[in-house]
């Protein structure tokens, strides 16, 4: 296996980085020593510091995308069971870290300002992406008959990404779980009928 | 009327610094700018930055407390409706600079980390408290018959107040009241009945 080039410890261990401490919060001077590259390798690398944060989304996304392949799009699953299974999956991810990242998406879209609109854009791309994805589960759980034929797959997918988000952001305030676990338990006993 | 001090123009302008630009986005520099005074003023009247991030919060939740008496601790309106205008006033609140600035408590808490861990406590108190609102609102529906007497009030009120901070970030996101409405739509329909 090749080694991994500067660019990619750049990214590997920036994304840690800007993860824990916000991306304001974290300086290049931080994210290259957490590298352990010499600081002139991210200039090298990156056109700026907002383009290493689209990149840094785009790593993250890729996971994303890992997760929703294998919960939300697995058409071999009961659909409901696996929008059950991406929830917890969101939730066991951020369980390793004792709760205290959240969800990085969520942390960009918090942080978004005037002087960064292209992460904003990106993030309008995202968030649009994994609403996608919810809403085929539903139409699934609809031609399955776990929802019924009228229910409104798209505006209900749309609730549950940014519910989600909310359940995040407040599992990390109080690093705890318990706000996912409410949101999964309102979602399936009152929404999902 | 007494002319504003130094210390209430840091935290006046401050607070509108940090809620548009996030707080680690915020330099010290740049809050005494927009307030016109000089740096010293700021290191006199807060002994470190993050005293005074918490000062904004307390800023912040005073302006929170009058929509919460005027809207869910309103006992002269029915539960419900004050129910509906507090989500109401969320969203005509952060409709005034074009939904940029989301709500300061929840990108606060996306920017919380172990280097603040005083403002992240600060934040459980402060959500904690909408939630007891929250909370307050919904018995009175139950008791005044707008919602059934085994009704679940204060897991509900956390679910609110957790999915409601999703919205308001989505909301930031793509700069539209979308997510505000349907997150309003989907509780009022399907979860209060």
């Amino acid at each position: 296996m090749a080694k991994p080039s500067n660019r990619d410890k750049i990214l590997a261990e920036g994304l840690r980085v800007v993860h824990a401490h916000g991306f304001a919060g974290s300086g290049v001077r931080d994210i290259v020593r957490a590298a352990g590259v010499p600081q002139g390798s991210f200039t090298n690398h990156f056109a700026s510091k907002e383009a290493f944060g689209l990149e840094i989304i785009d790593l993250y996304l890729a996971r994303g995308r890992d997760t929703m392949k294998a919960t939300l799009l697995d058409d071999t699953q009961p659909p409901l069971a696996r929008l059950a299974a991406y929830i917890d999956f969101q939730k066991d991810r951020q369980s390793q870290n004792g709760m205290r990242n959240g969800c990085l998406f969520g942390n960009f879209a918090a942080e978004a300002s005037e002087s960064c609109d292209s992460i904003r854009l990106r993030l309008v791309d995202v968030f649009g992406e994994v609403q996608t994805a919810m809403t085929y589960c539903l139409r699934a759980a609809v031609k399955a008959g776990e929802l019924p034929a009228d229910f409104d797959c798209e505006e209900t997918a749309g609730f549950i990404v940014s519910s989600l988000q909310g359940a995040n952001l407040l599992c990390k305030t109080h690093r705890d779980s318990a706000p996912i676990d409410r949101f999964k338990k309102v979602l399936f006993e009152k929404v999902l009928r």
